[in-house]
């Protein structure tokens, strides 16, 4: 059974309950109060100040065993907070994180983690993502041996900050499928099929490409609707675009996915259509049909990179 | 006189000697001998063991005040070094900074810097490429009291890094036209005339925007050859497409200018054609008589943001 927060999504309550009876999985629409938790300073302290909140409901359904995953549409600070101080940290990882899918044109997405749960991070916490997200990527997509890679200012080993670097050593001496690091221009090529980043640089660069594209698609329109012959171009092209969109469209993808917690957390986009709700519980359900946490806690445990000393308290991420 | 660099472009010696005859300005263009610098491990010292490379001649002839600038389409690395080497820093800068102009359809073009000098950077670097950028959208692009943002992950002035909130306060302070925290979604939408980041994710923040478009351009390309209809359709919107690609082409803009050296450095792209080469030149020609280094060395003394103890030696940028 699946926890669904009722709010956060930008369409409404009305549009979730719509998502949650039409994905055929069983649920548990959590909601009201109708105090919903807004990107606030301290989204932690939001979230354990509103113990009410229909989030809060949710995450605590979810650790107490009354449901097996959590998808909400709110703000990714509360949810993450939520998810952090109730269903907590896989033992012995050092920081959660986000993680999203980035629609390849003609492609498998590429999933980039961390998309913005930890600003600045630490070379181990980079070897933890790239672990988790190929983990995410084999047991929940079916990507065989999933091709991980490292984002970074430059192909070569020594190219990126201190700590990229640090990381580049650590993954090339382990067992995953690491194809070292990927400039900016590669991530929507396809190159590899998880890109590790810390969350501020995965924040910006998830942004910039659905900002780009959108201008560049903008752009493009306006261009073609600047003259006669051109605009009658654009209605012939206009049905093959369209499908284009649908293929790369972000509700397809269900939405982010928070790794490292113990029980799967999806957060749908804020923008999320009923459909979009519908795939991100069906996208919980498979995570949790195929074990993902479990089998993420086993690959990190084997490669020998969970921190040594677990942390006595996980509702904080210090490190 | 402006000293170009003969070696670097992909197409080759003739194309950058074509683009110095047509840009209408009075170059130099050095080289042989034949051995180039290439992307090597350490720029700073390939620079400094090949000193007869056409870059370091290059560069020593402006820093000999034969020419009043430089131009060069060769691997940024290296003409970084050499400039930093023998044209030095502007007295008082910590670090220069690789400042490059993101095309905004139908608007002024945003400067994004540093987009990839400096992988790490302390906040009193961002305030100076703040300075730095802004003097150079007002002096060469005549853009009036020039909108300067804060790449970060969020638009609140708390967000982002340490680093980045230490940078916004002081730019909060200061006396630019500070419009505070730039997200990725609004880099390529003409938000700011400057936007300001390290050289980590300025470097990733451009290649993503260049791959993006990239591909965003290609998926749509695909999809409108994959049915006759649309095939009609895409012959339709051709030209309008093709003047679209134009007016966002990378050789318009003359390549990226190194921002905080004691005169004019441009850094023209790699697949510059001719005019993409007299383009640079011309940018570098706008650069010296718009007086664009002492305006900076001015604005940054008058903001009180240069570093109080001048450095004994500019070779090594070491902060």
């Amino acid at each position: 059974m699946i926890a669904v927060d009722a709010h956060g999504a930008d369409a409404g309550v009305e549009v979730v309950i719509q998502g949650a009876d039409s994905s055929g999985v069983p649920v548990h629409v959590f909601g009201p109060p109708l105090t919903a938790i807004g990107n606030e300073d301290d989204p932690a302290l939001a979230a354990r100040s509103r113990a009410g909140a229909s989030i809060v409901k949710a995450a605590r359904a979810v650790a107490d065993g009354e449901a097996d995953a959590l998808v909400s549409a709110g703000p990714t600070g509360a949810t993450l907070a939520a998810a952090v101080l109730h269903i907590k940290r896989i033992r012995g990882v050092h920081r959660p994180a986000v993680a999203a899918l980035v629609p390849i044109p003609g492609g498998t997405p590429t999933l980039l983690l961390d998309a913005g749960a930890n600003v600045e991070v630490r070379p181990e916490h980079l070897v933890q993502f790239a672990y988790m997200g190929a983990t995410f990527m084999e047991a929940v997509h079916g990507v065989a041996n999933p091709r991980v890679g490292l984002l970074s200012n430059g192909e070569e080993p020594k190219k990126g900050t201190e700590d990229v670097v640090a990381a580049h050593a650590r993954l090339a001496d382990g067992p995953l499928n690491f194809v070292g690091n990927v400039e900016g221009s590669d991530v929507t090529k396809g190159v590899a099929d998880v890109i590790v980043t810390d969350g501020f640089t995965g924040n910006v660069a998830l942004k910039l490409m659905e900002g780009t594209a959108s201008t560049v698609t903008g752009a493009i329109r306006d261009a073609i609707k600047s003259n006669p012959l051109s605009a009658v171009g654009g209605l012939l092209i206009r049905g093959r675009v369209a499908k284009l969109r649908e293929r790369i469209d972000p509700n397809a993808t269900g939405g982010a996915i928070l790794l490292g917690v113990r029980k799967p957390v999806v957060i749908a986009h804020g923008k999320s259509s009923a459909e979009g709700i519908a795939n991100a519980i069906r996208l919980a359900q498979r995570a949790v049909d195929e074990q993902m946490v479990e089998k993420t806690a086993a690959r990190l445990e084997a490669a020998g990179v969970l921190r040594s000393v677990p942390a006595a308290s996980v509702a904080q991420p210090d490190d």
